[in-house]
């Protein structure tokens, strides 16, 4: 379970020669950015939310992403027909609980479909972990309110009831499976400003698992991958703004060596 | 009610320490934007339109601001159960009447939206607060069609009415509370070449609104960081896509000293 | 039917001069690049989709374009008012079977407005078209699986049935009505990394067939444009986030010497 430059590399190379289909149902905020960083690594993003086409369009991917960042009942229901459709067909399924602890609405939403179908990954801030394992943990927002690794403890225990790998970002990311934890320390201060970047990281993890079938590496590569891509496009942003722009290109263009060099475990 | 460099760089220090939520429930086209340009000012945005949870997102938000630009009825509803939870709660409102005038369900929206809950704020161009005012005004599609100027008479017999703000933006914007009218004339040219800088705008004003309970100086504030960041972005843009990037940029660099220079009442 | 920079450019600056109303009912993923592809170009947009207004905004626009990218049932049903609001009014309707193909209920959709509404433009990938053509054609996502040129042959025979101009977009792009193909051959590598770009290209469509009666200009216009701002684009992009950047910036600089300069038919 060890990852290295080259575990990453090897999966990214992988991505842009399969270019494997990941379906998301995720939030409207981010819908631009997730399917432009998905083709900017080099992987076939879809978004389809309709109850009537979402477990053929599940069917035929290579990875379900469910984000519920702006979730409503309609959506909440095409996320369990899809959910369901995954579960049948063995394609990984990565959860991401947006603002789970916000309100009820929320929470409910999320634990169900982790109790439910035990996603093979779910990805989210320290805030959002917590509430998927209480009801007490009280999360403002979609922002992380508090500190990541308080969070740890409640994912280990998801991981041992749930069999997912769970990962939680922040200034330090942790991969977690069972009592097993992977730190992965690459990012930039400036991520937090830009909107959806949590979500991009869900849904890399939904491309990676459509090339790694071992979901610890699949989530551990992509959050290896977000990282170096910030630290790349902070190199000369001056804004969130240039940030966005410089992000995609740095997916783009990602090298091994750009991985060698930054890559911080 | 003077607004001077000081007052408004008070408030967006107090957005960047404070980095109140805003709670919006607002338009497909705009949402990514509006919720990268409040965090490049420091504030924390969330998006939620589903009516079981609207009620309790208001609850922990600093401010509602509703955009029906891309209205439909169960989205309606949840504005409703919205504005009702931010009225019971004493939490600021925002109303942006996008295309108010143009058909004649979002003139009804609007003007029902307006009636029932007396905004504390209203912003829109000036064909959409002449909508506000009278079924006559015609407008096309989300444009102004009417000169900002001619809306200012509506506006102020709407601000009497409902004791609201009224915010006309255009070449130079009203800032209007019962007769009293403030002016502020920054801006540039391209940016009426950008989509949703004018969702953008009432995004803003919830924030300001958060940190200022004086809403007139809460929509000056935010008009005229609005303006200022978009003369700062038009230094160097080459373009409406370039701009919107370089606006995002400026809304993170802004300094007093940039205030200071460029603010004109 | 020749296409020459000369009657590009003439519908490019009736564009800029009359800024033509576009009314879309497109997906969630491209809104916000569709709208601001074309205010960039000089058009004005509007997205609407509430049943209640589809049929007052259809007809107060100069074009209306269907774009079927994220589709539901509500969606569905507001397409069908403002397809027939269209076809009452004689306004122009072009239409974009994203993904048709890719699962029946999209293929359904898709075909159902081609035969109910006979769109004077319809804009897809080369698996699309013969999405539209045969239920048999297997479409993968919103990527194009077949080669475009093998789908000109189901694009003569709807053409034929239907009236519809049928646009086909690749590496070569076909523009087919009856039996007549016009080729045009603009374009960058670097477009399909940048999601929403075929969608742009249907919404472009749209404005130039606000302003060009003949549907085969239209789509041939909308068409080298997309192209050549493609290749502007690519001059400094080194990424797709930068190109998506300057491919909104061309749009607005684009004069006629670009036109002459790089058009390839």
């Amino acid at each position: 379970m060890t990852i290295t430059p080259k575990t990453i590399y090897t999966d990214v190379q992988a991505i842009r020669e399969t270019s494997p289909l990941v379906h998301n149902i995720t939030n409207f905020v981010v819908m631009n950015n997730t399917a432009n960083a998905l083709l900017a690594l080099g992987a076939s993003p879809v978004m389809a939310h309709a109850e009537p086409e979402v477990a053929d369009m599940t069917g035929i991917a290579g990875a379900l992403v469910i984000n519920i960042g702006t979730l409503s009942d309609p959506w909440i229901k095409a996320m369990f027909t899809a959910a369901q459709a995954a579960s049948d067909k063995h394609i990984p399924m990565v959860l991401d609980p947006v603002g789970a602890g916000a309100t009820p609405y929320r929470t409910r939403t999320a634990t169900t479909l982790v109790q439910r179908f035990n996603p093979g990954i779910i990805r989210g801030n320290g805030s959002e972990i917590l509430a998927l394992g209480s009801q007490d943990a009280v999360t403002r927002g979609v922002d992380s309110a508090s500190k990541a690794d308080l969070a740890v403890e409640t994912a280990v225990s998801i991981s041992r009831a749930r069999g997912s790998v769970v990962c939680i970002t922040g200034e330090t990311d942790y991969i977690i499976k069972n009592k097993e934890v992977i730190k992965i320390r690459n990012g930039h201060a400036m991520m937090p400003r830009v909107t959806g970047l949590g979500c991009t990281a869900s849904a890399l993890c939904g491309a990676f698992a459509a090339v790694n079938s071992d979901p610890v590496h699949a989530a551990a590569h992509a959050m290896a991958v977000m990282g170096i891509a910030g630290e790349m496009a902070g190199r000369t942003a001056s804004g969130p703004g240039s940030f966005q722009m410089q992000f995609l290109d740095a997916l783009y263009q990602m090298t091994e060596s750009d991985i060698q060099q930054r890559f911080k475990a």
